[in-house]
């Protein structure tokens, strides 16, 4: 994705957020954004990848705030409630791969923020279920899977990639022959999934978990 | 006020509200944002006064998007708005010295985003007249301006001065002899009441109309 006008403050935004999670000291703080205020315009410019200078802009900060993963109990929340969602689902609900797409496709739209109410999540879920895709282009993805031979799978968030991990059971179900690979982070940047988060998710059982191999949130390739 | 470790999300936040109101063309707003980008290490810094820096700010991406008043709409519609509000007020209740001191901390609390429903807008703000204050030095407020000669008040945005007007209004009742001044900003910065604005909501009535002689948001004293 290319540089928009929006990415500074979703990079200030992070970064205040980032100062927030990783101490309560409030100078501690205001250092790390007079950093953030420094180092910016090296990150944010006309050619600037934002997944690449926003995840450079972090990872200085983490080092400032002596914090590796400032994340780790939002997204420790995040997968614990997003597990119970899909539990719950699972026992009301008989899940195709249809619906098992429109589910993944829900979990990345809803913020699993500390404090969501997980009996909304459920409601907000189910209504979604119920909706028609507004671009639907399942179909074509289930003809390009029963011709592929290897799916790789790229997982974004903590908290959502249960809701992959439905999907990618519907999809082993319906095509026994194909062979998945799930990608996510070698190491923590924000709320991203790591390599680590999907095996304490058993994606081992659904597929061959991989590492993108880089510290970057989103995947460039 | 000093820095804060929060003001430089502030400033980023308002750059790209000023950009969004300045100009649709997404290319300048880019520009901007680059320009804020590079900015910001020279206004936010450990010994910053945020008011002061957050305008420089401001006013330097105002030169740039060619604009000198980027917030005129938006307050033009807070204001139609909260004068509406407070002549239903008028209409539906009696009120006193207290309550209209209620209304003008609860005229500071609502903002006035466009799009607010005014029908809202009067039951939220009913609701804080029948409400305690959680801090309440009003005795101390008053009994300081039985024995003033004169009270020098300072408005801040635009919306909630229709507030003050009818907090001024009950002020003038009650202390006829004090010699009240109204300040309000020199020229347009965000979305603050300048001088124009006090005289449009007819300020002149309640008292002197002066102005802070800046261009700054809040009152360097």
């Amino acid at each position: 994705m290319k540089v928009h006008y929006e990415c500074l403050s979703c990079f200030i935004t992070q970064s205040q957020k980032i100062s927030e999670l990783a101490t309560e000291d409030l100078e501690k703080r205001k250092e790390a954004m007079i950093v953030a205020a420094k180092a910016v315009q090296k990150y944010y410019h006309r050619n600037a990848v934002p997944a690449i200078g926003g995840s450079l802009l972090f990872l200085e900060l983490y080092r400032l705030l002596e914090n590796d993963d400032p994340f780790k109990e939002y997204k420790r929340i995040s997968n614990k409630l997003a597990k119970k969602v899909v539990e719950e689902l699972r026992k009301e609900l008989k899940i195709g791969l249809k619906d098992a797409l429109k589910l993944a496709i829900a979990g990345n739209v809803i913020d699993f923020a500390v404090g969501y109410n997980p009996e909304k999540i459920e409601e907000d879920i189910e209504h979604r279920l119920n909706e028609e895709l507004y671009i639907d282009e399942s179909e074509e993805l289930f003809k390009s899977l029963e011709n592929a031979k290897t799916l790789l799978y790229l997982v974004d968030n903590c908290g959502e990639i249960y809701f992959d991990r439905l999907f990618l059971e519907k999809i082993e179900e319906a095509y026994p022959a194909l062979k998945i690979y799930i990608a996510a982070k070698e190491a923590p940047i924000i709320n991203d999934a790591t390599v680590e988060d999907l095996k304490e998710a058993d994606f081992g059982k659904v597929g061959k978990i991989v590492s993108s191999g880089s510290r970057i949130v989103g995947n460039p390739l």
